[in-house]
């Protein structure tokens, strides 16, 4: 197996844009004066804060998703989807900070690739155990 | 290296149950009407709450323990240890719903399977650097 | 592709130090008698609950720098910096416990030893798709 380079940097990309997010966390930290250890302030702070918390819940399926479309399915497609997921993210997270509402249309794009990135790497997956196991040719 | 496509298949099926588990919040927060981004609320919310954020925790180190396993040991008893793992955290799950001891089964066998895959990756990995670098045959 | 060992050597052994911290969250949640779902208490239990999830969210930004470095760049630089990284992290969490400043030398360390393997990750990446794509040897 050769390594998938354009997953590979799609997932480096993405853990890059996830630590610009932290930061994002951070400066509102700053701006709304609220230390750490503490998560709750003025609502802005606790969108912000909610806004990276499910970033990083999603961002291990997101990885589960995207190698699996890449490793069994087609890696151009699958560092596609990648790259439409981390700017739904980055949608998702700015109108997240403005308001509730706003999350929304990012959230669903993100949500709708990883889906669409799932059900390919499936279908490659499922191929590769016929193949492998039960020696039905492709 | 061929790809691990059994623990591959697993692993795809462990994302799509967080994706599960992150809607069970979703629906819990319809059916108290918490709006995000607040976390706090009626005591079972707070522990559907808890109980997402903790498999979100253990997400990372039993993907980690499972492939160190399914790549260095053997394939189908991590593949195995990654379903128990899956139906084990489901009961962890709904328990924690119902009630905070009830959580405790599911955990208590989830962390065990864990360590039993870590405890196998490890031996597998010490084998391949004995063979690798200190050229000690198996 | 031969499995980069050493990587998954110090990828193992950093999910049994997740499992670590996670165990001294719960000693904590006993020394002060706090109840799961509940997360908020005595400062030194929020501190150690913070740093807790300060690491969950780091580490999945670490492994991908890690194996981006340790796959597309070098194995050996990547292992060394990730056993760094988790001393790094041991004195954030240990630092974090006893006061929020003391987290700050800990955490600048490991972030780091992130920046630092994701751009030696990075140039990897980049070599690669330059001779994979556009045919330009190294």
């Amino acid at each position: 197996m050769d390594a998938p380079v354009l997953v590979a940097a799609v997932t480096l990309l993405s853990a890059l844009q996830m630590v610009y997010l932290a930061r994002r966390v951070g400066w509102s930290r700053m701006a709304h004066k609220i230390l750490p250890p503490a998560v709750t302030g003025p609502p802005e702070f606790e969108r912000t804060f909610r806004a990276h918390q499910n970033c990083v819940e999603f961002y291990m399926l997101f990885l589960v998703c995207m190698w699996s479309c890449g490793v069994f399915f087609s890696e151009p497609i699958a560092a596609t989807g990648g790259l439409v997921y981390m700017i739904a993210r980055l949608f998702y997270f700015n109108g997240y900070v403005k308001s509730t509402k706003k999350r929304l249309p990012g959230f669903w794009v993100s949500v709708a690739v990883v889906f669409f990135l799932s059900l390919l790497g499936l279908i490659g997956i499922v191929q590769q155990i016929l193949h492998k196991y039960f020696y039905i040719y492709r």
